[in-house]
């Protein structure tokens, strides 16, 4: 969820390459990002089961701010423990800490270099997606 | 936090190998994790603002059992957001809905491989101590 396309692209470049990713949706905005999570509006046909294993989250999103989406979805017991993973250009010390006590799982601040940005994504790609262990779904236990 | 020797000899060994590490505290049981954590006990003089920036920590303990462990150190608004990641040889589906409900950041599952258990400790060391930025002292705000 980011409204930079150019992050966008290359986020999903470098998570391709590395063979990280069979399946991405990109949330337009706060609300799409909701919706699809919840399963409403143009994402209505979706179940709710279907989780995914990892949200990369920005925070500075159009429509519902990226710290509102975080305690939307930490609010709800069917998405309260999918890992989240907040990616932004914010250097601020209080969006740092508003979005680990909102219950994000990490924090990286979107590096400016180029080189720095893919090493990044791969990390953030390999740890996720390859190293985690993602939450079992509570209802199905 | 592990109370198994090898384990814990081989991911000191991985993260110094990778230069991933300057300190590493390793508490015997959990209630030494939480004397470490709090400056208590034989730990007195520690200061509680010199925070870790990671904690590894296993669900078997002696003396104070892992989630336990986890669930202090979430209690208190002074270690609350402090990264920590799972790691134990558990593959019981409950403990890893636990230890994320309980305010786990990441859950892994010790590989039995030797490689696979290095790649784990090597990525474990990439992502949160070099990529992940930790959350500010909130007391220092």
């Amino acid at each position: 969820m980011d409204d930079s396309p150019e992050d966008v692209e290359l986020t999903l470049h470098v998570l391709r390459h590395n063979k990280l990713s069979n399946a991405i949706h990109v949330a337009e905005d706060g609300k799409e990002a909701l919706d699809y999570l919840f399963c409403r509006g143009q994402h209505a046909a979706r179940s709710i089961d279907d989780r995914p294993r990892l949200i990369l989250l920005d925070l500075k999103l159009p429509k519902v701010d990226g710290l509102d989406v975080l305690k939307a979805i930490r609010a709800d017991d069917r998405t309260a423990t999918i890992p989240i993973v907040i990616l932004t250009s914010s250097k601020e010390q209080r969006d740092l800490l508003r979005s680990y006590q909102s219950g994000a799982n990490a924090f990286i601040q979107k590096p400016v270099d180029f080189a720095q940005f893919q090493l990044a994504i791969k990390e953030i790609g390999l740890f996720w997606l390859v190293v985690n262990e993602p939450p079992p779904n509570s209802a199905m236990l």
